[in-house]
C-alpha cells in the first residue's frame, strides 16, 4: 500500500442504520479528504461494544453521540478498531503507512486546554462531542476503512498483542482500566459487580493490578469463568447469606452493570468497608444515595468516563506486557445483524469482534 | 488543685433530659472512678452543635448514640467541651493537672486496629459507637466535669487559641476541617453549601488553606457575612441567573446543610467542573445521584465523618497559626433551655457557647 500523504477522498465501504434500531445495511459513502492531522486505517477488526447497541437505538443520552444527532443520515456503529494505517496526513509524526493501530470511542480533541494538558481528553469541553467520538456518525468502523481527523487517537499496538483480543480493549478495557488505575492500588480488594464484558476484564486488570478481587453476580452460573479470570472470591448477591459473609469486605466496587431498571445499591453499600468507594462506569438510572448513613463510614460514589490518551498507551502496554487480552468471538462484519441478535440474547462474558 | 491519679468518684453536676426533646433539668450523679487512661475536665466553655439538639430529640440515626441507647435514664449532650484537666489516669502521660484541653465528639478507640493505626480513629469499629462518644449520655459536657476513659481524645489547647472561640472547633469544625484538608488542594475552587455554624467555619478554613472559596446560599442576606468570612464569591442559588453564572466552576462543593428535607442536587452539580466532587457532612436524606450523566463529566460524591486525632491536632495548630477561631455568642450554663429554643429559631451563622 502506498503512502497517501494529504489523501484525497476515500470511497469506503460500510454497515449503517438508515433509523434507529433498524437492521444494518450495505452503505457506501464518499469520504472527504483526510485533514494534515488525520489518519486513515483499513480495518481488520472491531469490537461490538455495548455502546453501539445504545447508539444504534439511539438510546437515552447516547442519541446525543449518533450520525443522526450529527445530522447525518444514518447511525455507522463501531469504535473498537483495529487495522493498518493506510494513509497519514501531512502533520502525523507517530504513525506511518504499513503500521497496525487502535482507534477507541474518542477521535479528537482540542489539545490545548487544561484537561488535554493533564491527560483527560476524555473531559476536553471542544472534544467530547459528537464529533470527536469514532461511533458520532462521521465513520464507524463497520467498515473496511475507517478515517478520523486527528491521529493522536490512533495508538500504535505493541506487537505481542493479538488483534482480535485487543479490539475490545480500546474502549470497554479503557473505560474499566482508568477508575482501576487511578482510583485502586495494589493490596486493595475490589469487587466487580456485573460480569459481561467489561466486568470481565476488570477481573483480570484488578488481579493482575495486584487487587484481592472478588467477582460479584446475581447467581452463581458465572463463578468458575471469574474464577479463571482472576477473582480469588465470588458473591452470588442474590443469596442472603454469602453477601453476609461478605460484608464491610471491600475497599472498591466497580459497577459494571448496563442497565436501564432502577437498581437498589443499599445491600452493595454493605460490601464496602470504611472509606471505600462505589464506582459507575456503565449505563445505569439514577441511583439513590443515602450520604448521611455513608457518612458514618466514609463512603464514596465516583464516577468515570474512558479515559484519556495516556491510559490508553499505558494499558496497552500493560496488556503486552501481561499477555491479557479480552475474550473474543470473531465474525465476519457482514453477519453483523446476526451478531447484534446474538449479543442482546447472550449473557455471556465474551466479546463479539467483527472481521474483515 | 491537687493531682488525683487513679482518682476516685466525682460528682458531677449536669443538665440533662429524661425524654427525648424533654426540658434539660439538673441532674447530678456521681462518676465511676477514673480509670489509669481517663481525664477529669472541669469545663469552663462548651459549644452548642446541631447534633446536640438531634441526640437531645433523638433523631434519626443519633438515637443510636444517645444515653437511652447507652441504657441510662438521661442524655446530657455537650460534645466541644473547653475546660481544665483537674484529674489524670496513671497511664496518662501527655496531659497535666492543670492545663487546659479540649474534648470533641469521640472519647474513646481501640488505638490497635487499622483504622487507629493509620489516624482514622473515627472509623474505629470498637471506638464508634455510643460508649466511645461523648455525647453518649455517659457524661456530655453540659456539667461542671467531664470525665472521659481514654485521655487520648482530649486535646492540649495552643495558648494563643481562645476557649470560647475554639469550643466549636471541637466537632464543628473537625467536621469540615477533615474533608476541606483531605479532599482538596490549595488553588482549588472550593463552594461551601449552607452557612450556618459548619458552613461558616469551612469558608474561613478553606480560604486559609489557600482555595478559592465561592459561599452558596439561597439568598443574598448572607452575602456581606460570607464575604467577611473569606469567601471571594457569593451564588444566591434561589437565583436561575447567579447559578447559570457560576455553571461548571467549581472543583469541590461542601454540602453542610443539616436538614431533614428532600433536596435536589441537580443543580448544584450543574456548578462543578469535570471530576469535581459533592461532599456531604451534614444531616441529609437521601439524594438521587444520576450516575450515568455524572460519568460523562466524573464527577463524584463523597462524604466525611469528623476526623481522626491528627486532624484534631493539626486543626488545633493551623488555627492558632492563622488566628482562627468559631464566631460565638456566650451564654451561661444555666440558660440552656433558652439557647436551645435560640439555636432552633436561628438562622445566625453564629455557634453558641455555653460558659460554666
Amino acid at each position: 500500500m502506498a503512502a497517501m500523504s494529504e489523501a484525497g477522498t476515500r470511497t469506503i465501504n460500510a454497515y449503517a442504520a438508515k433509523a434507529p434500531g433498524a437492521p444494518l445495511e450495505p452503505y457506501t459513502f464518499e469520504a472527504p479528504p483526510l485533514p494534515a492531522t488525520g489518519v486513515e486505517v483499513k480495518v481488520t477488526h472491531c469490537g461490538l461494544c455495548g455502546s453501539d447497541v445504545h447508539l444504534w437505538r439511539a438510546d437515552g443520552d447516547y442519541k446525543d453521540f449518533t450520525g443522526w444527532a450529527a445530522g447525518q443520515k444514518v447511525q455507522i456503529c463501531g469504535h473498537e478498531a483495529v487495522g493498518e494505517v493506510t494513509a497519514v496526513g501531512s502533520a502525523v509524526t507517530h504513525l506511518k503507512v504499513g503500521q497496525r493501530c487502535g482507534v477507541g470511542w474518542q477521535c479528537g480533541s482540542c489539545h490545548s486546554c487544561e484537561y488535554c494538558l493533564r491527560g483527560d481528553e476524555q473531559l476536553c469541553q471542544a472534544g467530547n462531542g459528537v464529533d470527536c467520538t469514532c461511533a458520532g456518525g462521521n465513520a464507524g468502523a463497520f467498515a473496511d476503512y475507517l478515517r478520523i481527523k486527528d491521529a493522536g487517537f490512533a495508538f500504535a499496538l505493541p506487537d505481542a498483542l493479538d488483534a482480535a483480543a485487543t479490539a475490545p480493549l480500546l474502549c470497554g478495557g479503557q473505560t474499566v482500566w482508568t477508575p482501576l488505575r487511578q482510583q485502586t492500588k495494589a493490596g486493595d480488594r475490589v469487587g466487580v459487580l456485573g460480569l459481561g464484558g467489561l466486568g470481565t476484564m476488570a477481573i483480570t486488570f484488578a488481579s493482575k493490578l495486584g487487587c484481592e478481587v472478588t467477582a460479584l453476580s446475581s447467581s452463581d452460573s458465572k463463578k468458575r469463568a471469574a474464577l479463571d479470570l482472576g477473582a480469588t472470591k465470588f458473591v452470588a448477591h442474590a443469596d442472603e447469606a454469602q453477601m453476609a459473609a461478605a460484608a464491610c469486605s471491600l475497599d472498591f466496587i466497580l459497577v459494571t452493570l448496563a442497565t436501564q431498571q432502577k437498581v437498589d445499591f443499599t445491600k452493595f453499600f454493605t460490601l464496602l468497608r470504611p472509606r471505600g468507594t462505589m464506582c459507575f462506569v456503565g449505563m445505569c438510572p439514577p441511583i439513590s444515595a443515602d450520604v448521611f448513613t455513608m457518612g458514618f463510614t466514609m463512603h464514596n460514589i465516583t464516577t468515570s468516563n474512558t479515559g484519556g490518551r495516556k491510559e490508553m498507551v499505558e494499558m496497552l502496554e500493560f496488556c503486552a506486557r501481561n499477555k491479557i487480552g479480552a475474550r473474543v468471538v470473531e465474525r465476519p462484519l457482514a453477519k453483523v445483524n446476526e451478531v447484534l441478535a446474538e449479543l442482546e440474547s447472550s449473557k455471556g462474558a465474551q466479546r463479539f469482534v467483527l472481521t474483515a
